[in-house]
């Protein structure tokens, strides 16, 4: 009899869905080492929390995550809220013994971040493991991308060209939401978007960021106080009463690698016309690679071996031979935005259950809160090189 | 207090696993007048039906599909088989009291189609519902497509131009699975994946295919005769005995419809590259439609209003405005094939709780399937041009 | 000292500017063995002609073709009028001793392409040459495409999709041209467009159309009767005369090849939105190839033996080692439309010096006559399927 | 009797035969106040000039350009070579009354770019007139993105996102050209199409650049001595002797603009699989504008106002009104990468013919000499941001 894995989850908004959604799916498609329990769901507001169990399929609440944090019943915390409660709930879980998925970015500071770390790392002795939530990984083509890198196929990187490109914020009266808030949210396009290119391009590019310098940019300085915003975008109405928005719309730098690539990244909500445009390309010496979410179960691969009859291939990214489409739909039937949240929930128990590390790792992590903190710290200073 | 419909699926492989993660995941994201039971299983296979059951999460299981048709806690059945036992399932459930969602091609013939369709308007004069499963009419771009032809943004339409192409069969060594028999599964690439493209063409269309002229080919005359094969395409070896492959690789065919526009079609699972390129295009005399599903969140829309600087525009079709997205990610976070079934659920759920007529009907599906008969028709006699 | 090729050309509209560019360019980048005389242009208007030979840049002028062809001083009868004109210009020019290149279609009848074949044949005794003048060929990704196939890239062919789609005669008021008068034009799309995609397809892939099925529409009856209009499109005013279009809008087809293939063509004027998609794709058993000429410099190649990580290649058509390119300038330093009449120059003055025959010759051009003849047979009978 | 330019032109590697072919072909496709003569061409080395004439078209030769200047027959200097050389050619034919169309960028220095514009300054006064060759901005599709910034279509402008990307020295041993000579080339990737990027930002956005933060980086240190290599690429041998690289391989940088928005740019000539990809986006509050040189006949238009069935248009810049393209060929026959040279033909012959300033002024080729040297002088001093 497999055993179960039973889980608490912290927070039901957009990724609360995500997550719920990949905690359910994860068995159907997926040969798990252990079964997955959807045991209880917490959120301050007792009947908003009691509505979204009932919606989202879990079995029980509790108003306080110290509550789940201290049911015996829990193995397993799931943290979806904003990065301004990440290391007091995930330190908490792990000092009690649960096993932690963390949404990114890891917390809203490196301070923060090394905490947390610290903590994974001494519960990771009593076999307890930590994970950051950067999803993106788990898109098939970028997976993908990542075993041709892995594999040598584009010889020695030169450039690395991230976006993350929004358009959201377009409207002037789009509403206040948390997400513009710096005290809950750290930072505003560079953490919620800027942090998984980073994560993306350090993760495929087989290098961490050494030092960067940047721009960041708020074209719209107030907006209007909403109520109870959830999602992305809307329109806040223009009659109310406005608030500060003190987080960054766009955040722009160049970066140097340790294996002496540079890098141009670009993370905004601001690119009118741009959706989801997470892209990252890799120029190597002998091939390249290009994706684009918005097109997000193709990888375009350019292999200079194909002499001049070479071209960008454009390899869809759901054949059996390719990371986890294999257990779905046969090829050319896309995936979509979901599957790499299912995909990080596989990995994760697949991980649990043999006592792995999974990854991304804390410590991983703080590594890009780390870029974070640089670019920040550029910005503020007129551009200034600055190591990470 | 909600009312549970309580689903009884028979068939459990490709598309099995497709619809049981539909009537899983529609009570998650969408608000739906009934619950949804997913009671129970039927596959000849007591050992393999027992594992998929579990797998895929259905309450219980029968060996034999009329004993489901018989369970008095079953309120609806859903029909996922090889087109040989549609008709034979469909009616008795019908009968039985039970609604009926029926994969497509509705039937292997037009006279089975016919006495399904008498089946299931006997049966709506008691409150029982029928719908056929053409599930791409619920791919959110193609949803969208159908709500501008409706809105008249088109004119007057010209041209319908539809491809379904695909390459599983290109390997010569690709095993003789059931849809390579016509026993079974009636015709080949026509009845599998032309029904898609006709159906598609006809409901965004608005207009009836009254005519055509076709051909249909058999690239490869016999194939390794495989064992237990469930998927597409795959290698068979080359080493064992052969048998001979009974229905079409291909169908290309002209058409016209009952609003003088004229058709191209063509259906083909040799089309080396394209892995599962539904195509259709529609030339109006104000605007124009294409969609390909290989980049399915995608609709492109020319609008001659646009003036000289019309083009065609790529519209996500993940907007809070167009129709399904709006429950799940925000704008740009795109949906895989998986959503078209789940969509279907959602539509037929709130049809049954309305009491009312589903769509496509099996009447809908008869003209599907008249027009594959005169399609065969046509290619056996030297394309002569052939009234639907 | 190289001898001079002197070049007496009939018509001046829209071919013989490109006509005469493609004549005063070719020695400019490419290496010819002989030079290029523009000597005389010929048109009916003594006062237009001769503003067209100082535009275009013609030494002299005549106001009757046969003036043209009885001159000591002209080597070669370039003819760019319409196609009730052909037979008779060729042959008279072919019967004087002149080499002759034709445009396409080669003529308004089997009948009349047979005669100039013939006349061809004839005159190649006597070491004079004659061309039709189906410029896409020298499009270079078309010529690379011609490359592929003959190096045996694709294995056996089994598709072939050709569409030639463009939109401007869907404003119903669009005037009525000389290409909308069967007398001068033979047929609408079919010959103008329709030629095109015949030629392309069985030259590239190799093996000739055996037999078709087809229909021909005429979507607007009539339309206003215009003056004196050279281009294409336009809008002619809603409150003159109306006379009738006695030409196709659009035709379709199926088709089946030498080599087993099966086919379908669309040449259409009223595909909304498409300018000028010219598109071929070929799919065999090893490899696909497709175009649109609205990206011209491009040729996309899926290769399987790029295993699971093939895709089709978006080959840039554009280096050293591709057809012509490596005359003109860097790769990616995109070639225009006007180009392909400028390689056909270059290939017919090769051929000319060299003393072979250039292609396609009029036999080349007479089976493409040929399968236009077949499609109006056909679509005149109701699709009756018709040999070639 | 229309008064005829007389040009001499000084070099006759890539660039001039781009000129050459656009002196010529002007003409013959726009109507000019002034005829062409190509009267002149200089070249130091006798021979090889004297072949270039003949196969350019130019009536005569000098090996030394000051000849050209001090020659009566000359109305026009045309400075085709190396930026070293640009200044002295262009202030001594300025003072010697003839007009000057120099070659991009306008020198290798700021003092150089100054003298140069001081000199067109003074030569204005008596009606002789200088224009720097950007020819891409006569590529229709970027006039289009300049005419529609210019209507005010976009609103306020935040974000501009530029690169040009080539590959062409990814490969190690490709010869040490000129072009990596910083006396002769000024700079690499940053002056050669760096500069082309700068100056289509600045133009089409209607904003200077204010200040850079920039890194630049020579990945290869040394390559094969070359012989006589004019064009780009190739492949130098590995045997031979080696010297230094003195020009940088990449330029990436961020910008601030006048009008508030910032950008990002790239240039880059290590972009394996890229072989012309200049593309500027430029994001606005109403509306987003793309281009990429790599689909040189389309732009993308993203209109907010086309509500929720807006996405980018591809516009095909072929329409009668769009910039130039009215007087080629019919909708959707793309032009080539030599149209943007006939067009600065067409452009300077208007305002010669006018009197009036031809754009790009030097003055307005100084100040993209001033970002170029704010690049150096940024990336000199670890990506300090320096004020333009």
């Amino acid at each position: 009899m497999t055993e179960t894995l039973r889980i608490g989850m912290v927070g039901y908004a957009f990724m609360g869905a995500a997550h719920s959604h990949a905690w359910r799916t994860a068995p159907r498609f997926f040969d798990l080492p252990l079964g997955i329990g959807m045991t209880a769901l917490a959120g301050r507001d007792s009947e908003r929390v009691t509505a979204a169990a009932a919606k989202l399929g879990w079995d029980s609440v509790e108003t306080d995550w110290r509550r789940l944090v201290e049911r015996d019943d829990i193995d397993l915390v799931d943290i979806c809220v904003p990065g301004n409660l990440h290391a007091e709930i995930a330190i908490a879980a792990l000092e009690a013994g649960k096993h932690v998925l963390c949404e990114k970015p890891l917390a809203n500071s490196v301070e923060e971040a090394e905490r947390m770390t610290e903590a994974a790392e001494a519960a990771k002795a009593n076999g307890v493991l930590a994970m950051c939530g950067f999803s993106y990984r788990r898109t098939p083509a970028l997976s993908l991308a990542k075993r041709l890198v892995d594999s040598g196929a584009l010889g020695e990187i030169r450039h690395v060209r991230a976006q993350y490109l929004q358009d959201w914020l377009t409207d002037e009266n789009a509403p206040l939401t948390w997400r513009l808030d710096k005290d809950k949210s750290g930072s505003g396009s560079l953490g919620d978007i800027g942090a998984h290119i980073i994560d993306a391009a350090q993760w495929i590019g087989g290098a961490d960021i050494t030092g960067v310098s940047a721009i960041l940019e708020t074209f719209v300085k107030e907006r209007p106080v909403g109520g109870d915003f959830v999602g992305l975008g809307g329109h806040g109405g223009t009659d109310g009463p406005k608030g500060p928005v003190t987080v960054d719309d766009a955040a722009v730098f160049t970066a140097r690698f340790g294996n002496n690539a540079i890098g141009v990244f670009e993370a905004t909500r601001f690119a009118l016309g741009r959706k989801n445009a997470m892209r990252l390309e890799l120029n190597g010496s002998k091939a390249s690679l290009a994706f684009d979410f918005e097109d997000m179960n193709s990888l375009w691969f350019y292999d200079s071996a194909d002499g001049p009859n070479s071209g960008f291939r454009k390899i869809q990214a759901t054949e059996p031979e390719h990371p986890y489409t294999g257990n779905w739909w046969p090829v050319g039937h896309g995936l979509g935005y979901e599957h790499g949240f299912t995909h990080q929930v596989v990995d994760l128990v697949n991980a649990i259950g043999a006592g792995e590390q999974p990854t991304p790792s804390f410590g991983d992590a703080l590594q890009v809160q780390k870029v974070l903190a640089a670019v920040e710290a550029s910005a503020a200073d007129e551009s200034r090189w600055t190591a990470v």
